[in-house]
C-alpha cells in the first residue's frame, strides 16, 4: 500500500466532515431546525434504495445512484447551499460549484478524484437513467419535508404552487409514479391552504 | 403500482427523518457539536466508497455494504445511541434494538421490511466480508473524529488507550491496512498526550 495515497484519502474524509455544517432551507420534521447537507445526502441515498422499483425505464444502476447521491453536495462545502427558488443565486451557482469541485476532489489521489468528479458531473447533467433517478430523489425529499411539516419551508419563503411544480417536474423524468403521487399531494396541500395557488 | 405499497414506503421515509435527532458521543470537527446518526451514516457510506481498495480479502460487495451502512442505525430512532465505552448500557442494547427493528422495519411492505431487517442483522453479525468491512467503517469514523479534534470525545469520557484498542480492534478484520494506520496514530496520540496510556 502507498502510504501517501491513504493519507490523501484520510485527509479527504476529514475535510468532508464540513458537509455537516452546510445548512439547507428544508426544516426537519421533529424540531423544525434547518437540515444540513450530510443529513440530506443520507436521506436521499436511503430513499434511492427504498424506491428503486419506481425508477423510470431500465438502466438504473443503484450502486452508481448511491455514489452520486452521497457525494452530490460536497461542492457546497465551499460554494454553500443555493436555495432552489432563489433565481439570483442560481445564476452563478455553476461557476461557484466548479471552483469548489476543483479544490475538493483535488484532495484525493488523482484517478480517484477524477472518478468522483465525473460522478458529480453525471449527476448534474441528468442525462443517464441513473442520474435522472438520483435527481428525482434530490427533488422529492425536500417536497416530503414540506408536505409533512405543513409547508414549513415553503411558507417561510412565500413559495406558491406554480414554483413547486415547475422546479420539481423533473421528478417525473426519473420516477413517473412518484411524480404522479407528488402532483396529487400538491393539489391536496393547496386545498388545505398549506400551499398558495 | 399498488398505492398502499407506495404509501407505506413514504411513511417509512418520513419516519426515518427521526434519525437526524439521535445524538452520538462523537464531536464534529468544525464546531464541536455532537454528531447525529444521519450525519454519521452518511459519512460511513461515503468512506466505504473511498476506502474500498483497503477491504480485507475478496467478496466485499460495495452495494451490500452501502445498504448496510445507510440503515444500520435506524433502530436507534427508538433505542437511542449506546455509547461504545458504556459497558452497562451495552448489556441490554441487543434487546432494545430488536424491539426497535420490529417496529421500524415493520412499517415497510412485508418483503421489503424483511430485506432491510436481514441487512441490519448481517451488519450486526459481522460474519460476511461485506459486514466486516462495513463494521470497520463504523469503528474507524469515530476514531478519526477523535484523532482530528485532539481527542475531544475520548477526553470528555476519560477513555484510555487500552479501551480504544480493544473496542476498535475489529477494524483489522475488515480492513487490515486501516487498522495498522490507526494503531500508529493511537501511539502518536499517546505520545502527544491526547490519549492517556
Amino acid at each position: 500500500m502507498d502510504p501517501e495515497r491513504l493519507e490523501s484519502q484520510i485527509a479527504f474524509i476529514v475535510e468532508i466532515d464540513g458537509l455537516k455544517q452546510v445548512l439547507r432551507q428544508s426544516l426537519l420534521l421533529a424540531d423544525g431546525r434547518q437540515e444540513n447537507d450530510a443529513e440530506h445526502s443520507w436521506h436521499l441515498a436511503t430513499m434511492a434504495i427504498l424506491l428503486h422499483e419506481h425508477a423510470a425505464g431500465v438502466g438504473v444502476d443503484l450502486l452508481r445512484v448511491l455514489k452520486m447521491l452521497l457525494i452530490h453536495d460536497l461542492v457546497e462545502i465551499d460554494a454553500g447551499d443555493t436555495f432552489a427558488y432563489d433565481e439570483v443565486a442560481q445564476r452563478d451557482r455553476e461557476a461557484r460549484e466548479a471552483a469548489a469541485a476543483q479544490r475538493i476532489f483535488g484532495l484525493l489521489p488523482g484517478e480517484q478524484g477524477e472518478e468522483l468528479r465525473s460522478s458529480w458531473e453525471e449527476f448534474e447533467a441528468r442525462e443517464t437513467p441513473s442520474a435522472r433517478y438520483a435527481a428525482a430523489m434530490d427533488r422529492l425529499q425536500p417536497v416530503l419535508l414540506n408536505l409533512y411539516s405543513g409547508g414549513g419551508g415553503w411558507r417561510r419563503h412565500g413559495i406558491v404552487k406554480k414554483q413547486v411544480i415547475d422546479y420539481n417536474r423533473q421528478i417525473g423524468d426519473g420516477a413517473p409514479a412518484l411524480w404522479e403521487w407528488v402532483r396529487e399531494r400538491i393539489e391536496r396541500a393547496v386545498r388545505e391552504g398549506v400551499l398558495p395557488d
